[in-house]
């Protein structure tokens, strides 16, 4: 058994395009030598976002802590602690803080793309 | 998107061998029309206990409420909120609930054995 923690201070701040104020750790992803998916800790501080885009794999989302906004093929939701989420392949998603304290979800990737290349942060 | 959210009192009871006070609901499987992989959410009473089993596929587990013991190769470990763990396939396994108050997890499965057949309960 392999075990580690949630722990919002160990996350590494992600610096790509069209992203703010969101920092990341893989908890158990191929590094780990998962066979067939990635889990990962989310921590998008008051204001922030994960960039809107869309890519041809899937994410599970579970919120652990705050507020915040799923902009999704359906429009703008609300999203709190204890949603679950589901984003399909080639959906375009954006998650956003609009609260005043950290929005914290766990976000589940497969290892690969369908064509057989690596999933980024898996 | 699809969301539903995390709710102790929507699981149902698991009714096998060597469960004790366990209930469980998919929230995110094969119904849903997941392609790869399912997640599901454990209520574990006190007292109550998964059985001590092994299977041909992993186990990724996000700790949500409670305290607990996990059995698995390594030994008997004391888990609680916050903790993650991985199962690998083939690795002897137990969680139970040492507490006062539920054990609640969240646990990962992928959709399909390494045979091809259905993971039961994804």
């Amino acid at each position: 058994m392999l075990r580690t923690r949630l722990d919002p201070g160990d996350t590494k701040t992600v610096d790509l395009d069209d992203v703010q104020d969101v920092s990341m750790r893989v908890l158990l992803g191929r590094g780990h030598g998962m066979p067939n998916f990635a889990l990962r800790h989310f921590v998008v501080e008051p204001g922030g976002h994960t960039p809107h885009h869309r890519h041809d794999y899937e994410h599970q989302v579970v919120v652990l802590e705050g507020t915040g906004e799923a902009d999704s093929a359906e429009g703008v939701q609300s999203i709190s602690k204890g949603d679950v989420l589901y984003i399909a392949a080639d959906e375009p998603h954006q998650f956003r803080n609009s609260g005043t304290t950290s929005l914290q979800f766990i976000c589940l990737v497969p290892l690969n793309r369908r064509n057989g290349e690596e999933v980024p942060g898996s």
